[in-house]
């Protein structure tokens, strides 16, 4: 079971008039640890990455409970729950660093599909075999994410 | 059939670095018509709105078509789909003003999980009789966005 | 005395923890109102704007007095007040709508000092006969902003 | 000559449009620098901060060359030019981290006017004399920032 692993630092913006991370922020956080994820994909070639050509056709959010402005980074971490011909599924878990994941608290947990585009023809893309084996080591059950 | 339409203003730089409205902000545009919709739950007594004392518990969001920063707002219908005993569902459509809704070009559908919330005690609380009356008007099926 | 005027929607997300909209946030209201200007530098034949083609050089920036969130737009007044061989400054007042533009109350006063830019040749370039008459409509004194 | 020295990660969706950081996002750097330098006025108290209780009265900012988005943070250097009996300004510069700072690459000169402020009574105050003693460490000229 492996997964990918972001360090996410929070901005005092981030927080909205209620004085808690705002709810959409959280996306960007999964943007972020997706970026960072992805750019995994294509690495040392300086080819434009998997991340840059590709789209978001869909997210699911729920949040767990409120998180507030601080200084120590949040962590993300991310893995594949599904990989089709053309898209895959990554899940999140937004958490404290724990030294044990398991009782790490939570603050969201999401989904996300992801569309391979071909930004030069603009047109979504298949999976190539090589994404498809590095994506593999990250596969794994949704979770306590409800379908 | 009630729905609660909101015209919402782009700003260019919603855009990203693809040249595209980013995912992220589509929530933006939702959170701006949910609370333009939710603020008619209290009107005129000053007193604060439904909109203020409630939290987002989730999001599902699929993103149909991509947006290109423009001077015309977007269209934004909001709907009821579900009123629970300390919850509600609302659905929306992004889309471009039209004639016909029936027709509009539509960039994104999704729906939102809210639940009222008392902000002095830090609870969430029941949905009362006249918010459930108020909702009710608004109340439809999911349509076209998958369950 | 031509100025442009820019009705500028807020956003709920606007304001920050401290209930007020952001002091960083304004400078986006001046972009919007910037690229409504520069935009008509260019109407009609589907070129890059000016707009486009541009860099921002300098920002100086007075917050007069906090804005606090509603559903009613602000007004920006934009005028230009000095025209070089290859920039041009624009001042601006954020106010309230008023009958009479002298006693409207004003949140900012802030100027910005706008390059125009070759975007492939990737270089600055100066201001064409064209633009500067069009820009010679809008010059008036800095106002009220302190040199 | 006392610096204070605050490494700013950067976010993807910090560019804009045109593929370079957005000149309003450094705006977003220097309020996290800001509110960091600050943060060290009141440690340990659990007291509002000197920042909670401040308000930005004015901001100029010189943008020297564009930042495109990458994994590395800036670093923002900042320190005191002016102590005034009711505000200060800060000064501040967006580089690369180098070796040597005398040669490191800089992207923004900025200077912010600060107001600390009394958020109960909603009214400026003075800056005290430990406060003062405090900023006092990190006093130097406005350095290459044109006045």
């Amino acid at each position: 079971m492996v997964r990918h692993i972001y360090s996410c630092p929070l901005r005092w913006s981030d927080m909205d008039a209620f004085g808690h991370v705002n709810n959409v922020v959280f996306l960007r956080y999964l943007e972020e640890a997706r970026i960072d994820f992805m750019f995994r994909l294509a690495p040392g070639d300086g080819s434009p990455s998997f991340s840059g050509g590709s789209v978001v056709a869909r997210h699911e959010i729920d949040y767990v409970r409120p998180l507030v402005h601080r200084h120590a980074p949040v962590t993300i971490e991310s893995w594949v729950t599904k990989i089709g011909a053309a898209s895959l599924t990554i899940a999140y878990e937004v958490k404290d660093p724990a030294a044990s994941n398991s009782n790490a608290v939570v603050y969201v947990r999401a989904s996300t599909v992801v569309v391979p585009f071909n930004l030069e023809a603009q047109v979504p893309r298949r999976i190539t075999a090589e994404e498809k084996s590095f994506l593999q080591a990250y596969l794994d059950e949704p979770g306590a994410l409800a379908a």
